[in-house]
């Protein structure tokens, strides 16, 4: 095992600037270590942070790849990826957990524990990439997810509050499409094919009509050479032109908003008198801006270009006669990507402990892949250099965040996992091991509070075992990290160790929720250790020409234990249709409860046998997969009936902010 | 008249740092002057405007009084008012329109021009306040708002976009709350008094019910003393106390969004199944976000204190017993302030010439009052100093921008106005006098664009003489600023200028939309005479203590030229209503049309003698106004048939945008 002296030694680039840093110079900071250990606020707040461009020199970014937000936050330019082209990429690593309890493993908490013990405890550099939360949940019930403990992202009410208004941009920019499509069908409803081109293509002072680059584009899409004067197309052309002809009942692009707000979960639009109802009524949606299409596009593009390309993609409904309309074809792809161009660079931010963590992109992990950002991850490879780390995070149980992280995040990328981190919690293996149910809300079951071996080992040999074969099925060496918590007993803990080893990963206890870096150094040494020893092999689990169906099946059986597949009728008329529509060739991002192996929250431990049923099978053609539903999933959440912003508030004077964030 | 020379000649604080700086050594930027005159975002990105941080250095602001959002915007500390409390503030100039052509006359370009004139060309310290655009214009049919010619704010697509995501905060903040009503009353409809109070105030481990501190004040407001534990609450204070029972046909809590989306404008929520459709579902609507009340609220507000006091005030209902429910009474009070906590520091941006103006706020002028906030004006009042000027802007037409600006914002703030600049242009001059209807989109008839002496004189004796009239009832000098197009003749000018002069006023002809600050130096010359010549001895137009009726009456007559005034029966239960809730002493914010002195925007001229109908009254009780509706005000623009998203795009290489912002 390489260890921090040896890393010291190595030779530091001279030239900083043009080059980048070998090993960073990192000015650590110290919380203050109290216990029992404080509310998580209450550590955030008491430490407090570098000033961000510091940070950012010391870890060999330019001023002028600096974009301030304040003095704690600031966005980065992929200029840089250019600049540090010839340098090689760290160790790739990326952290997941067995299936959950409801209440959370400690993902993120182990992101965080795990970078502070790389880079601040052991010297080597390293970044974290997380997601940005969504603040529907911030103000519900969840609270925030900068981590927790002393492993955290600081300052946490501006990481849990509008960072630097990336999920607003996206926000705005998706409204923006979904409103063009009603407006557009509002007018074709309203209009002879006369009026309507000449309104699409007026005539400019010498009586030509000028067509704009997104207009020409429809143009040649439907086969017509875009003439310089859009007069002289024929009458035939012009109605082709100008009708996208969108079947209302087809659309699958949805108004978002970042709020928990449920009575927007089924709506009616167009009730008003001008809109001439109910002739237009129609009902749709508002999904949580982070289940959107264009948060996953975010997050699985390579740059501006492919952003753009993306969005032009984007599928909103079909035509009457079936054939896909795209946001291109409604004229606003440079206009998403105008409001999305400063969404693209990531967002800076640090550790407790000083070191540096990118935020950025957080699509949902159901009906997204869940996973931070692409962009975020190629710069922090680039920026922590051949002998660092990048630790990225997978959202939900491995069966779906790691799975979709390797199939689609990294198929886009890519990029090569060089680990897993596997998060486990003697809490959820005593669930999938037999114990009772763990409600949020709700006092914990005495066998939770307890040792009790047995339940513990019966995790193991069921979730914890299935959750590193599916790990392994990549070809990734696992390391597990056992969570610690106060009501674990040393048997219990030793006892997941045992297991760890016996199915063919290392397994080790951290403890950096109470004591931050520090607790998580063992489990630094054995990833450094199993990312030296072992070369990953990785492979994707399914090669992307497979029909629709057998990309399906794979999953469902060699992840979930799936005995079989079943389709609802609109599922097998969509797999036709997508088929037909040229579109079969896509990734699948498969939404699913977290809560089990299976699709039924309830089966815990390793279901198998179970038929999976898909009832409807979606499409995001612009970020580039398509997402069979097992079951009903909810894209927006509620507010219970005591939210937690019953508890937010901040002082005028101090400006100090409190509340369960 | 004072002039530049003698300014240069005043002393200069030599500690900068702590005093403010007394003359500002600015490095002006010289955009280069091209014929004929370029398209707007071609000139404004043919200038590169200085690094902000430059700017505010040479202005006086501390680097710790500065949080930079990208190289070229900024938010300002409100500890700056603290600092400067010693210093006289500057003459407080407020710019307004005649009532103007659908077209729009140049307000914001005087603006820009006037204090280009004032700070590049004349050496006085000088600060623009301007209005945050709305988004869903942009994107729409308007373009956007900086400014045109050489006479803009830059960046911008800066200034046009996200801005520092003040509007987006606005948007989270409202929805929160909109969220909360029917999630509240979700929960009240379907569960026991019991469940109900149990849920809102749950057990601690001690068995404790412990209220937070808002739960606390609306005990306060029902006349309970909190105890230490609710548990000691009795089944009465218990369901009074869990019950707002709301009214649900008396919300007028509006969700919001930043984007032209007409489909919105009426809408039902609640048809999701989890909801339980059909019980719950109810009809309500979007407004843009620039016409919430939290909108004016930041507008309107002081310091962080009196934000939080205005948003627990708001009222976003009757509840069963017709008593108002507010903000407070949901919990939410805390959340909202959280989330527009960094709103209220104002923006720094800069024009075309290198000077400084703040952007912030931007509340319609139709349903709230129209103008940036007080605190950006105050805050600018103090960094230019005893000897410079602040010229901030008044939405829509004088009648209701000036009106508002005086009656409510200088009321709210303490602040006296030295001159108003009204901005005349010949072409809504003949409107006035009887020149054909003017229509966006349709070529202009010849009346406009030949001289017509007899159309610019009947146009200046009606709406120019009552503006003039209606700003002189305010005791405040008026400079009319003849905004100059290339159409206009030299003796349609001159008879401007001497009509001005005749109805007791300075008129002066500029030029700053071709020629930058140098086209408004003779408007600005006319500006320092007359601040130094008159002194303000400004005086509302109402006192508060008068009846609703009253002061809605009072506005009518003297200042549209109404005869009477009409209530529908919904207007005069609302007033009861209001009398009765104790919001009578609030001031007036009249929901007008721009388009005419009158409440019909096809009335030109100065109308007389028209009855004023007044269709409904609402309140924005945190904001501090009524706003009686004269007619039908949209709340919601809508996307033509070819909105202008269509010409915006990105090059994804230079990342330079284009299109009709």
């Amino acid at each position: 095992m390489e260890t921090a002296t040896n890393l010291l030694s190595h030779p530091v680039d001279t030239v900083m600037g043009t080059l980048g840093l070998d090993t960073w110079n990192i000015k650590k900071l110290n919380p203050k270590f109290v216990r029992p250990v404080p509310k998580d606020i209450e550590i955030a707040r008491s430490q407090k942070p570098k000033p961000i461009n510091e940070l950012s020199q010391e870890i060999g970014i330019l001023p002028e790849e600096l974009e301030l937000y304040g003095p704690s936050k600031a966005k980065v330019s992929l200029k840089i990826i250019e600049r540090l082209a010839h340098k090689k990429p760290g160790k790739y690593v990326v952290v997941v957990g067995i299936t959950p309890t409801p209440l959370g493993e400690g993902k993120s908490t182990t992101t965080i524990g795990l970078v502070q013990a790389l880079c601040a405890h052991l010297n080597r550099n390293t970044f974290a990439v997380v997601r940005q939360p969504s603040q529907g949940p911030t103000f519900g019930i969840k609270g925030g997810a900068a981590g927790g403990g002393y492993s955290q992202v600081i300052p946490m009410e501006e990481f849990n509050l509008h960072l630097t208004g990336d999920i607003h941009a996206i926000t705005a920019a998706n409204n923006l499409l979904a409103a063009a499509i009603d407006a557009r069908m509002f007018h074709e409803n309203t209009q002879s094919d006369e009026a309507l081109f000449n309104r699409l293509v007026p005539k400019n002072k010498e009586g030509k009509r000028i067509l704009s680059e997104i207009q020409k584009r429809r143009l040649v899409r439907l086969g017509i050479t875009p003439p310089e004067d859009a007069n002289s197309l024929s009458t035939e052309e012009r109605k082709r032109f100008s009708r996208l002809n969108i079947d209302p009942s087809t659309i699958t692009w949805y108004r978002v908003i970042d709020t928990n707000d449920r009575f927007l979960r089924a709506i009616e639009v167009g009730h008003g008198s001008q809109e001439k109802a109910p002739k237009f009524v129609r009902q749709t949606e508002f999904t949580i801006t982070v289940g959107s299409e264009l948060m996953a596009i975010l997050a699985l593009t390579t740059d501006l270009r492919d952003m753009k390309e993306r969005i032009a993609k984007i599928v909103i409904a079909s035509d009457k006669e079936g054939n896909p309309v795209t946001a291109d074809d409604l004229g606003v792809t440079g206009a998403i990507a105008v409001l999305m161009k400063d969404t693209v660079k990531p967002n800076l931010m640090q550790t407790l402990e000083g070191t540096p963590v990118f935020v950025h992109a957080g699509p949902f992990a159901n009906i997204a892949h869940g996973a931070s950002s692409i962009l975020a991850d190629k710069l922090a490879l680039k920026l922590v250099g051949e002998n660092g780390f990048v630790v990225t995070e997978a959202g939900f149980g491995a069966d779906i965040g790691m799975e979709k992280f390797f199939n689609i995040k990294c198929r886009y990328s890519g990029l090569v996992p060089d680990a897993v981190v596997m998060v486990a919690t003697v809490r959820a293996l005593k669930m999938h091991g037999g114990g009772p149910a763990v409600v949020a809300g709700n006092p914990l079951p005495h066998e939770y509070l307890n040792p009790n071996l047995d339940l513990v080992r019966a995790g193991c040999d069921s979730n914890l075992k299935k959750q590193i074969e599916n790990a392994q099925k990549f070809n990734v060496p696992v390391v597990v990290c056992i969570n610690r918590f106060s009501t674990d007993s040393q048997e219990e803990l030793d006892l997941v160790v045992a297991k760890v080893k016996e199915f063919g990963a290392e397994g080790v206890v951290a403890n950096h929720w109470a004591e931050g870096g520090k607790g998580a150094v063992d489990v630094a040494h054995a990833l450094i250790d199993a990312t030296t020893k072992t070369k990953s092999d990785f492979k994707f689990l399914y090669p992307l020409e497979k029909s629709i169906k057998e990309k399906i099946e794979t999953i469902a059986k060699e992840i979930y234990g799936a005995g079989s597949v079943a389709y609802d009728e609109l599922a097998e008329k969509k797999i036709q249709l997508y088929t037909n529509q040229g579109y079969s060739h896509l990734p699948i991002c498969m939404a699913k409860t977290q809560l089990s192996l299976s699709h039924d929250p309830n089966l815990k431990g390793a279901p198998t046998g179970f038929t999976l049923p898909i009832r409807d099978i979606r499409i995001s053609a612009g970020a580039g997969f398509l997402f069979p539903l097992c079951g009903d999933m909810t894209t927006m959440p509620g507010l219970g009936t005591r939210p937690c912003f019953f508890d937010i508030d901040i002082d005028p004077d101090t400006e100090i902010i409190d509340g369960h964030f």
